[in-house]
């Protein structure tokens, strides 16, 4: 495991440790999981978020299990525990899953998962490599297109080194571009009511030195209608076999104004984001409800510099918080995947992926 | 001018009295315009908003601009300063435009501005009621073919009786709905950057006890795709010849996701909102870029109930924020009117308010 920017990394004492996006951009922090109950409260409440990094703190959570029972039996109680501290990304039980069905015959369970864990991650940093460059060259390809010298890419949430290891997946073909000298800017969606946009991808791009400027959910459609987006990546937390894609709320509407326009409209996923045995993922993806609080309060910093919760909305007015969206296939020009770019179209991903 | 409830009124005094809408919905503080330069700023400022509001408080305006003045000239020089407060709503260019025609030819400037203006504002209040009505008849429609005794409905920002008197635009055919004793729900989009529907749209049917639940605007599309919206009504600032319409930013993306769902989606104008020298409004019509600070930074009330701005982006990433977008005339079903519903189509528009 290395990358000069992780989420999550093995401390010099051999301990699982994270970022707290929870405090991002505001405050860098980071926090030890080194038991169950943490590994399964930091998912839930967003300490670690990102379809990718869920997937990769629950294997490190099951290597973190097996240290605290004594058999395979009791690791699937807490297995479960993981498994299902959230709804919508299949990473997280691709990950469980994975790690369970090797571990079924270890005799050392402590080690065997510890090591296991370390594989996946480092085996999703590749793909995470693999991503960045068959993305990059779609962008090459739209800039030749077009006969321009600057690409301006839309983005939807965070699905850069914060949400998958080594450097995510839409935003990977972003910091393929830079190192290939191209001329790149990033429009980044808010995201509410969690903003992970503003915060997480904004506070990534500073870091890399990528230009970038944030707008709100509401304005992706009229920058599209006024040739000002170029193309657009998003992530993704389940790909259907069909090729329908769940990701963070509001990234359908942001393809229908992508299909509106003309505009290509593009998912960066890991081979691990599918899950074959859904055929209809508008129908049948379970979409996760939140806590109506994410839409009624919002953190920020005052002007102390102090890290502040404040009430946007009427006392008395009730909220709905779906975390997620599903976007049909018809609307999406491909899937930029480790092994390669496919249409989201259910012949061409048997074929491709499961042939 | 009455009303239960009002965005601006004259008070005892005879003064302008309009309602802060920046405080909203923390503190409930009302402010008085008694200069041009008060006038302007209130507008620029966003104490007062809403495409009608606007044009009833510049109408005052130049009442209050005639009383500063010795000549027709110089209230045009002042008359100038109001008019071009804000760029897209075109009921403030209207308002101002109708005041000085008609000022034109008075001798008595200070006198004549004042009852023209309550002229003007009364008229909006029929026309207000009207397209409640209207409104109303196609909520009864939808209920009827549906088979249904709960309406559903979506909006966007906030055309209530803040934004427009008596009742406003697009919650005018729900308050009726109520009247009529029909179940009504009504969906919020939080309307960022400056949260229009978390904080007026919601605020104002808590004080009309209505129902309704505040969601992030991007979570329109996912409960459209679910069956969870009857029908979608917005407000509009501009709307051209050949019925593409102008209102605050996100609203295009609304209308994508009503046509991909077959939700019908109106719009609900005066006939002063249409600009009829515009044909072709995407194109045409002028888009008010406003301060990145509305992005970057967030207003609430924090535990103590003291309110509070917070910065929720990183210090060093750039916003831009653009006020409205247009929704091209193929997405709407229809606008609905003072002079009744008709269709978004250049010659169906020509034919019933020009004929």
């Amino acid at each position: 495991m290395q990358g000069k920017y992780r989420a999550l990394w093995l401390n010099d004492d051999g301990v699982l440790e994270v970022i707290d996006q929870t405090k991002l951009p505001f405050v860098y922090e980071t926090v030890i999981l080194d038991t169950t109950e943490k590994v399964v409260s930091a998912i839930k409440d967003m300490t670690v978020r990102g379809a990718g990094v869920i997937g990769s703190v629950a294997a490190f959570g099951i290597s973190i299990a097996a240290r605290e029972v004594e058999s395979y039996e009791a690791l699937h109680v807490k297995a479960k525990l993981i498994r299902e501290s959230r709804p919508t990304a299949v990473n997280l039980m691709w990950a469980v899953d994975t790690m369970m069905g090797v571990l079924k015959k270890s005799s050392n369970l402590v080690e065997d998962a510890k090591k296991l864990a370390i594989e996946l991650n480092d085996k999703e940093a590749i793909e995470s490599q693999n991503i960045a460059n068959y993305g990059c060259d779609i962008i090459e390809d739209i800039l030749q297109k077009k006969q321009k010298k600057e690409i301006n890419i839309l983005t939807h949430c965070n699905a850069g080194w914060l949400a998958v290891i080594d450097e995510g997946t839409a935003l990977a073909p972003i910091y393929e571009a830079q190192r290939r000298g191209i001329d790149v800017h990033v429009w980044v969606d808010e995201t509410r009511p969690r903003n992970q946009g503003a915060s997480l991808s904004a506070w990534e791009l500073t870091q890399s030195g990528i230009k970038h400027t944030i707008i709100a959910d509401n304005t992706g459609g009229h920058l599209m209608q006024h040739g000002m987006v170029d193309m657009v990546i998003t992530g993704a937390d389940r790909v259907s076999a069909n090729g329908d894609v769940a990701n963070k709320i509001g990234t359908y509407l942001k393809a229908l104004a992508a299909k509106d326009n003309n505009i290509p409209f593009y998912v960066a996923i890991p081979i691990s984001t599918f899950d074959f045995a859904i055929r209809d993922g508008v129908k049948e993806i379970p979409i996760e409800l939140r806590s109506e609080d994410e839409v009624k309060f919002m953190r920020g910093v005052d002007s102390n510099g102090d890290v502040k919760e404040v009430r946007i909305t009427p006392e008395n007015s009730p909220a709905m918080n779906y975390g997620f969206d599903v976007t049909p296939a018809r609307l999406i020009t491909g899937l930029i995947t480790d092994r390669g770019v496919c249409e989201a179209d259910y012949e061409k991903i048997q074929e491709k992926f499961r042939g």
